[in-house]
């Protein structure tokens, strides 16, 4: 297999975009990806999406996307995997690319969540949990994610104030990233009194609902040498998946998935927690920002918490998360978002993250999460010297 | 790049199953399809399905039949390409062990669109159209095919009787397909007198909407072998798009991406239309099937039809289509098709389709279509002597 690097990237600014659609908003960030590449026309384009069918009544979303950035022709196909479907696009991409199947791949993540054709975007969501155990039984999102919240507090003595520290660094970070969509600080008071949604999940815990599009393109790490371009290496590529409900997990506080796809991920790339510099996780809660520590190693069962008490998970800190914003600050247009992550860990292993960079980074993970853990896609990046 | 072949298939009949969910008509074709393969865990799953999300509020898919089929933890997503989600999750399958990123990977096909949720069926499929410029313009499905059946008799000078061949062919194929949907003949008199849909499209020139799922397990033909496994060799595996909205086309009556992807397959395979024993095309509307005999090179523009009057489609004939009883009669749940298609295609050339049995065939051709010809996903299989 070939060793695989990632030679474009591309954005949209992520928010309310009521006079954009779909279309529109995966163009954009497929052009700019092309264009930071210095590539026409890639072999594939694979696009990461999870509601297009039920939000905006467009399926085909491959074919179609393709057409309007002027790729009419090529392979062009949907990925979805809930949440996590942008990853699950790039997944496919290095898949696609690695084993030299083609040669230049792209994967665009793009969701449209907000003034839809059929608005109805907390409906959409529940399809990432399990339509008959879950969905039919009146459980949102916002509820299943409460629940591992309270039952974390219980079992390992939190309050919910103790979570503030994801949220704040999050939105400390937004700051200074221009596609962000909440650019301002928050304080440990402002989440003390902000609204509940369900407790113990406040409006502060949650990421915001929104629109937006990233893409990237992928080539083997030769042909980005042999053309002068910017490189940064995929050291790994891994997927799991556990049980849709949560009721079905042995331990619904362990998100067995993402530790799966984290261990496979470590394991393909020879690494270690230790090696990692930097982690964009899956804050679309709080809750699952600490379980996501926990997954991936960064902190044993219960003390994923402790790190944002400690501000261990700051730009400076041991373990920075979220370094342009993540899911709450940056926003979560939930197809599109495995890509953002992408994207943003690029921006930091080349330098070009701003007022955010981290200095001497080297070795990045992303890890994108479906459903309440249900499917996990982790990817390791690495800049190349 | 390793050769691939098919080891395992699997399917359960075409039908209204209204006491059967996704989740259950998916796990029983993979179940099925891993048995006949003799492989207890693939190293991951692909599930081809269009309308999950909009019909049965439930996205996940790949986490949810990987976890049902006793899979947890193996890497499972998703594909999307409307009504070739099938055959594209046997594309990505095919791309994952081609490159040698997995060894055996298996591609399902799942579509419940009876009894559902949220019984929307004619509204979810407009999806596979272009939401803005065909949807929301109040154009079915059976629509657009009508436009384009209402060109073709124009340009070409047919009356609607003459497509009955296609029906007829495929109601006769479907008697001797126990999983098939519409296991009766039909006549030309039948044909000329049954009821219009949107004119001049009628109800035997349509497919059956349906549930169902198909699945096939693949492993390098290497592995294949030394493991004693019945091997059916794909010779090749293309993708092509064209714009999703009909009248963005140069000329609507041909299938740009039928074509393409069909000539890419000839190009990967060394053969061409002459070399194809059977043909196991999209008839989802009897003028598709017209449309896709001239797209992949077995008439020229305007001579579809004139293979059906001729009879050169039946199992006797110059090129035989629908052997099982295409999307007409063996039913068409659309995201499985494409997988329906490729497990009959490898019934005939393991010489295990019954009564329907082509004797001597060597080298078939399937072919998937999403939307209104905006995809094609198409596979060329090949007999292991």
């Amino acid at each position: 297999m070939r060793d695989i690097s990632i030679i474009g990237i591309g954005q949209t600014p992520v928010g309310e975009h009521w006079k954009r659609s779909l279309r529109d908003l995966g163009t954009e960030a497929v052009l700019a990806a092309l264009e930071d590449a210095r590539v026409k026309r890639p072999d594939a384009l694979y696009v990461g999406n999870m509601l297009s069918g039920q939000l905006s009544r467009q399926e085909n979303l491959g074919a179609l996307i393709a057409d309007y950035a002027g790729l009419r022709g090529t392979e062009a196909l949907k990925i979805e995997a809930a949440c996590a479907s942008g990853a699950a696009a790039l997944r496919m991409a290095y898949v696609a690319v690695a084993g030299g199947v083609h040669d230049v791949v792209m994967a665009c993540g793009v969701e449209k969540m907000t003034d839809t054709l059929s608005d109805e975007t907390t409906t959409g969501l529940v399809s990432a949990a399990d339509a008959i155990y879950e969905g039919e039984q009146g459980l949102s999102f916002v509820a299943l994610n409460a629940l591992l919240m309270q039952r974390y507090m219980y079992e390992f003595g939190y309050q919910r104030e103790d979570f503030a520290g994801f949220a704040i660094n999050a939105h400390r970070n937004a700051v200074n990233n221009p596609c962000a969509m909440f650019r301002k600080l928050i304080s440990q008071e402002a989440f003390a009194r902000t609204r509940m949604i369900a407790e113990p999940v406040s409006l502060l815990d949650s990421s915001g609902i929104a629109d937006g599009a990233a893409a990237v393109v992928l080539a083997s790490t030769e042909f980005a040498q042999a053309h002068g371009l910017l490189s940064v290496r995929i050291a790994a590529s891994a997927v799991a998946t556990d049980s849709v409900a949560l009721h079905d997990r042995d331990d619904p506080l362990v998100l067995q998935a993402a530790r799966d796809s984290a261990q496979r991920a470590y394991a393909q790339a020879g690494l270690g927690p230790d090696d990692i510099d930097f982690f964009e996780l899956h804050d679309a809660f709080t809750i699952m920002a600490a379980l996501s520590l926990e997954a991936a190693g960064f902190a044993s069962q219960g003390e994923g918490v402790r790190l944002a008490l400690e501000d261990q998970i700051s730009l400076q800190g041991r373990i920075p998360i979220c370094t342009m914003g993540g899911l709450k600050a940056r926003g979560h247009p939930v197809g599109a978002t495995g890509l953002y992550q992408v994207v943003e860990a690029t921006q930091q292993l080349r330098g070009q993250a701003g007022a955010n960079q981290l200095q001497g980074c080297r070795v990045g993970m992303t890890q994108n999460i479906g459903g309440s853990g249900a499917v996990a896609v982790t990817h390791i990046l690495e800049r190349v010297e």
